[in-house]
């Protein structure tokens, strides 16, 4: 038995005619293509819930001979970035393809054109949010980027909401997945860095360029866009002190344990007076801890605030179903703010 | 330096007049007095993030003697519910005070009246949320709780979010604070039940009727609104399998841990086909899960979805500061919604 609560929409849509949103998809991996089976699988629940169908009018791709992990009509496909970005009948633009310059001028275009954007690309966030978030408000449209950290947790969101009622003094995580995985590999399976690293890419883990994951830097871009939604300050990542955990051994991990702890890669950062000091570093860790017990690929941000006491989030932080999940969460609050 | 994305409402102020909210508050136990001095502390802020003033226009208390733990001036206090109840210049009113039928009443008739309502009893809410919810709609008011659940912690507002975007299967919570503490002192300081509560209540943790918490009555009425939200199905407390942990002994907990494990508190509600089932019972968990790290009056429920994966939110599930800061995150909910 479903409530008033819920029947709302359900008991307005007689009355109300089905509104078309148009989508274009740039970069169809696997985000993308998730994203593209949730839309589809879901069109009934769209409609039902908000009175809306996502029509998708184009897929932006580099390579149009490669093999594509879902089924979709040939002639949505297109290697031509213009023809979309210049269509003003698209109301929403997906920035899947990753990189920094060519992402970020694709998503300042659309800004531009009066189109919403969503993007889970973190680098050109970390670089550029200000900036594009000045776009997008000058433009009269949204710059929306839940899927860019912390994957399906939504923890940006999180940090809007208390930030509206409270001072967020200080906020720590576990932010990237395979770093994370490693560790607990080399302290739960007691292997060493190399080994832990060679299992993290096969399971698919690892950054096309590892060094990205293992100095930390792809923390420091994570961090830098929670630190702007906790402090409402802008840090760029070589603004923040960084140290990966490329020469973290087993023997370090083991000597931690036998006092009780182990190591984690923290990302950190806090208010010092009116600034914000920002900190990605291997940690020692109480083994009786929640960030202790958050392993494998998962992800987890504490949040400390004046009022509110600490709080704290945990989730998937990658892998292509949450972050497709964060994408699509992204859609359906631009669908209801509307 | 802040930024674009913050300065949108500073700068649109100077152009708009501040608009002025009519509060009023039916309760001033610690979380009235909590939202009080929140709203006197923040004045500036909400007039600078909202362009709001909340004006408290009256506070009806039970007992006129009694002595108050903040500062108010005396013309705002009556012992009288009619005048407050029926003030046409009332937008909101804060229920705080507490059990059900004088409860439920006030919450109709005040949204009866076209107010909206923000309140933190989930005893009321357990029984009548359909009922209640469908007066707001019908009225075309909010009825507002994030204060019934995990005190400051919004999981109300994650399964809602959640549910736009994917099936929530389950739901595991630890979502009542002192058993949770009574169990944690059993665990780790090896004391008998008897000890652990007279220290519960010692510190101000155990409900006025200590049974509520003991018996799981509490959990299960939690267990309620959160089921609500997760599965848009209403299951009244009675209606929950319930045990509470009056018969675990210092040999139980002792026996689980030698196996690895300890005990919790836990409620648990899952889709069984269409239907939901919900359980609130002590279970053994592993020592490693994060359900053993929750310790003391801490609460953490896990949201386990088809595509977004398991999800955990952890926080202060109890005290008057968490709850009254729930409560203005609601307000300020009801500010930016309008």
């Amino acid at each position: 038995m479903s409530t008033a609560l819920f029947e709302k929409t359900t008991h307005s849509l007689p009355t109300k005619k089905a509104r078309k949103i148009r989508v274009a998809l740039f970069g169809f991996g696997v985000v993308g293509s998730g994203v593209w089976e949730v839309l589809q699988s879901n069109r009934q629940e769209f409609l039902r819930q908000f009175g809306v169908e996502f029509d998708v009018a184009g897929i932006c791709v580099r390579d149009m001979q490669k093999q594509r992990l879902v089924n979709v009509p040939a002639e949505l496909l297109s290697d031509k970035i213009e023809p979309l970005l210049e269509d003003d009948s698209i109301d929403i633009v997906l920035e899947l393809i990753g990189g920094r310059y060519e992402a970020a001028t694709l998503i300042e275009q659309a800004l531009r054109g009066r189109k919403h954007v969503i993007t889970a690309n973190k680098l050109v966030l970390a670089y550029e949010l200000p900036r594009l978030a000045a776009v997008a408000e000058r433009s009269g449209v949204e710059l929306l980027y839940s899927a860019s950290v912390c994957g399906s947790v939504p923890v940006i969101a999180a940090l809007d909401e208390l930030r509206t009622r409270d001072t967020i003094t200080k906020i720590t995580g576990i932010v990237n997945g395979s770093t994370n995985f490693i560790l607990t590999m080399m302290s739960e399976k007691s292997v060493s860095f190399e080994r832990a690293v060679d299992e993290a890419r096969t399971r698919g883990f690892l950054e096309a360029d590892a060094s990205l994951d293992l100095s930390g830097a792809d923390a420091a871009q994570k961090l830098s866009v929670l630190a702007y939604h906790a402090f409402g300050q802008h840090i760029k990542p070589h603004e923040i002190e960084t140290h990966g955990i490329e020469n973290i051994t087993s023997d370090d991990i083991r000597a931690a344990r036998d006092e009780g702890e182990t190591i984690k890669l923290l990302a950190t950062a806090y208010l010092d007076g009116d600034r914000v000091k920002a900190v990605v570093s291997p940690q020692r860790v109480p083994l009786a801890s929640i960030f202790a017990h958050t392993r494998d690929e998962f992800n987890a941000l504490e949040i400390e605030a004046r009022h509110a006491g600490p709080q704290l989030l945990y989730g998937k932080g990658a892998g292509s179903l949450p972050t497709a999940s964060a994408v699509i969460s992204d859609l359906v609050s631009l669908v209801r703010g509307e």
